[in-house]
């Protein structure tokens, strides 16, 4: 069939590139860096934007677009945003094509027509935007603004791979502007809940809410808050970003409000993001040797059904019966595919769905009409049962809600299983090689030592969850006093 | 107040300018020819979006996501194509800025990151998507294609006007692949009908569908369909394209597929677009000169209510009343906003919500409470009715679809009062100068007579219409017998 993936134990990585290509989610495009997200996969993206611009309006926010181009002088206004991002970059220098004369049928960049101000591709959008809120802001009146965009952006990546780092990339960038500091902490700290449930809730996967330490956090902001994943290879993965920018974008742009006291003070700022990256988070945390594992709430197909037929007369009596129970479960909101091909056998499609990730298969065969049956496989298990053909439309909604809760409650324990504590560095290094996932242990506070470590481990401090408690102890690495754990892990 | 805008009698494109702004639809950013759309005017654009996308999945496509940028040698490969848009792109060169040691703080194109081959961020996505189908296709089995994209386009243009013409802009772009001619014409005028569909439902707008002639068509396309709107100044607006590409996108890139009789031949090809312009033309087909009008069915907000109060005491009393008025029509799924600001008058209030053209206003004061009463007033017409407060339920969604209707109405007659036919050049440049509109007259077929009009009168062939009629006549300039007529007028 042409459609076999490598098992996950023999090269994870291999088996993560060929499940995208093969599953039809993505593949790389003639562009450096850049990805085609072909439809299957554009449409568990979208269903991943509906839940999360749900949540972003019910909280408040409101949708707008900025330009996509970043003229050099605002760029470089927030210095340390400027120097975070000026090293991956896009350059629009021109503004034209001519014929080339020398070579029939090609085209030329028309040296006359460069710019005198060269634009940068939005690697993010928070100097464009601050630039725009200076006209929007001048009284506390005109304070909260809550705007979120959806976008493309581009971070020009040395080393890509599909969805998890690509030149271009899809997301979502809150950027709110705040009169008070307190105010600003706090929807920064929403939207962390934010992303914490959309991860928790639909994409069924566990994840830690934290703070970067200094030296992982986004330029210009002065906190980032973070929530990270653990993918089946021991690998974590940063899954959403929260930053608490301070006044800095407010300084860098001159946005002052007069307050309800008359004073003219700068302006709070947030912003917060996820992206396509999500898509590469989803698929590893869940999928198996056999293909995607999609958790219910963002799967494109709920149901496929597949007839088992060796007749155009067995066809039809079946589809008769499909027609029910898919009339039945569509007026129940669920998403149902009828599998009539007749150029692929059964076992063809079976593999096919699976691959693809659809949560719940039916098969119905001539015996399953004199039975009144039809055969139930879930995904996630492959566990299998028959059931009366009444009871499908009543039965699929609780066993997609059981496999919601399932492949939740199954990542929930390999994550938990693989927060290790330990006392000493020789430990640390030790769970890092030989089991992988999150490494709790005490830090010193200092930049010095998390780069030591990070040189000499490849692994990153990923964050200070949190729930942490107080609790003395030494450095793993340095013997300092430390009062808290933090996670160490290598990740994506 | 500050909202006031012009009257459109008195300079209809400074009222256009001036309610795009005060509206808060969308204002012009820091880069050339960009714009800023604003969280109100994103809103509508966002209900467009809605409306098309599920017309376009009712009609069996699915969305995917190409890259931005089109590598130059990709771009060149249909040379019509290129021809039409290498004056008007924007060319990224370069992949890095860096410090510039000349000038503290700032940063400078680094000449070492200059890209090998140049690539053109997309002003429309064909070649970069026939590029990817070369790969999905190799036999009739794959086909046909029917994809969809959401994205950001740029086309440098030197005059700009916010929505109808804009450097970056955001459209959505169908591109589909067929077997044969028949199939991929007969995708080709499906889009114009739902283009043309959307547009008089949702819009409100009548359209006029129609064929491009020669010089206007779509570069790279073998035909162009169009639907043309009118505006209240007279001017026409193209508001949709739908082309069918013949097989000059898979010559260029190579598309072959394997015909069910085991031949290999060339993909027939589609695209179709519509764009942010809608935007404008929706502003521009109803508004006037105390702001916007808009159609139920793209309205943000449908209903507003304002209390009429002058102590907390009667505020709270209306507040009671508006909770019940507000739950019954959010259960039938209508947006409703209650404006109990304390901070500003009524009659500011009616005059900003009629400036953002919400299509209902509900007034409710002390003499309402007593009387069981509400002042129900419609934005389209002006007219207030007094209704019984427990009507306003059942009679407010009536009258929302009594407005949708009532604005095509006005609308449409305008339109149609504006097709003009003449039989004389004389008269086609009178009517154009005095009247405006569309003016229905004979034309040769000709380039070189399209041009002449073109460059003596500003007016366009807008389109050969769809249902023209045969019909002897001569050409109004050059008096060469002509067999049907075409639709000339000045446009945006
Ligand atoms: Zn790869
Ligand atoms: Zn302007």
């Amino acid at each position: 069939m042409g459609k076999e993936i490598p098992a996950r134990n023999e090269d994870y990585s291999l088996w993560y590139n060929e499940l995208v290509k093969k599953a039809d989610l993505a593949e790389h495009s003639e562009v450096r860096g850049c990805m085609v997200i072909k439809p299957y996969g554009y449409s568990i993206w979208e269903k991943m934007q509906q839940a999360l611009d749900k949540m972003f309006k019910d909280t408040g926010h409101s949708n707008a677009y900025f330009p996509l181009f970043v003229p050099k002088s605002l760029f470089e206004a927030e210095e340390k945003n400027a120097e975070g991002f000026a090293k991956e970059c896009a350059i629009v220098t021109h503004y034209r094509l001519k014929t080339d004369p020398e070579h029939k049928g090609k085209l030329m960049v028309d040296p006359e027509a460069k710019l005198e101000e060269e634009l940068v591709v939005r690697p993010t959008s928070e100097a464009i935007i601050w630039n725009t809120y200076k006209k929007w802001i001048q009284s506390y009146r005109d304070l909260p603004i809550l705007v979120n965009q959806w976008a493309n952006v581009v971070r020009w990546e040395m080393r890509t791979r599909l969805f998890l780092r690509t030149a271009e990339f899809l997301w979502q960038e809150g950027h709110t502007a705040h009169a008070t500091a307190d105010e600003a902490v706090r929807e920064t700290v929403q939207m962390l809940d934010v992303y914490a449930e959309f991860a928790e809730s639909f994409m069924a996967m566990p994840v830690i809410k934290g703070r970067k330490t200094d030296s992982e956090r986004f330029p210009g902001a002065v906190d980032t808050y973070c929530i990270e994943a653990m993918m089946q290879d021991g690998k974590a993965l940063q899954a959403g970003t929260s930053h608490f920018l301070g006044q800095n974008f407010a300084k860098a742009f001159n946005v002052k409000f007069t307050s309800k006291e008359g004073k003219l003070e700068d302006v709070w700022g947030t912003s917060w993001g996820v992206s396509t990256r999500l898509m590469g988070a989803l698929i590893m945390a869940h999928s198996d040797d056999d293909g995607l594992v999609l958790p219910p709430k963002l799967a494109p197909i709920h149901v496929v059904i597949v007839p088992i037929f060796k007749s155009d007369e067995e066809l039809k009596k079946i589809t008769e019966k499909v027609d029910q129970i898919s009339a039945a479960l569509r007026k129940q909101g669920y998403a149902v595919k009828f599998d009539n091909r007749d150029t692929h056998k059964p076992g063809f499609k079976f593999a096919e769905w699976e691959l693809k990730g659809v949560p719940v298969r039916l098969a119905i065969g001539p015996r399953d009409l004199e039975n009144g049956t039809v055969e139930v496989a879930r995904r996630d298990t492959k566990e299998k049962q028959v059931m009366k053909l009444d009871e499908v439309s009543a039965a699929v909604p609780r066993l997609l809600d059981d496999i919601q809760q399932s492949i939740y409650q199954r990542a929930l324990g390999y994550r938990n299983e693989h927060i290790t504590k330990v006392e000493t560095y020789d430990e640390l290094k030790k769970v890092l090689d030989e089991k992988g996932g999150f490494v709790s242990a005490h830090w010193d506070g200092t930049p010095e030592t998390e780069a030591a470590i990070k040189e000499e481990t490849k692994a990153t401090i990923r964050c200070i969850p949190l729930d942490v408690k107080e609790e003395a102890g030494k450095c793993v690495y340095s013997g300092k006093p430390s009062n808290k754990r933090v996670l160490f892990a290598r990740a994506y």
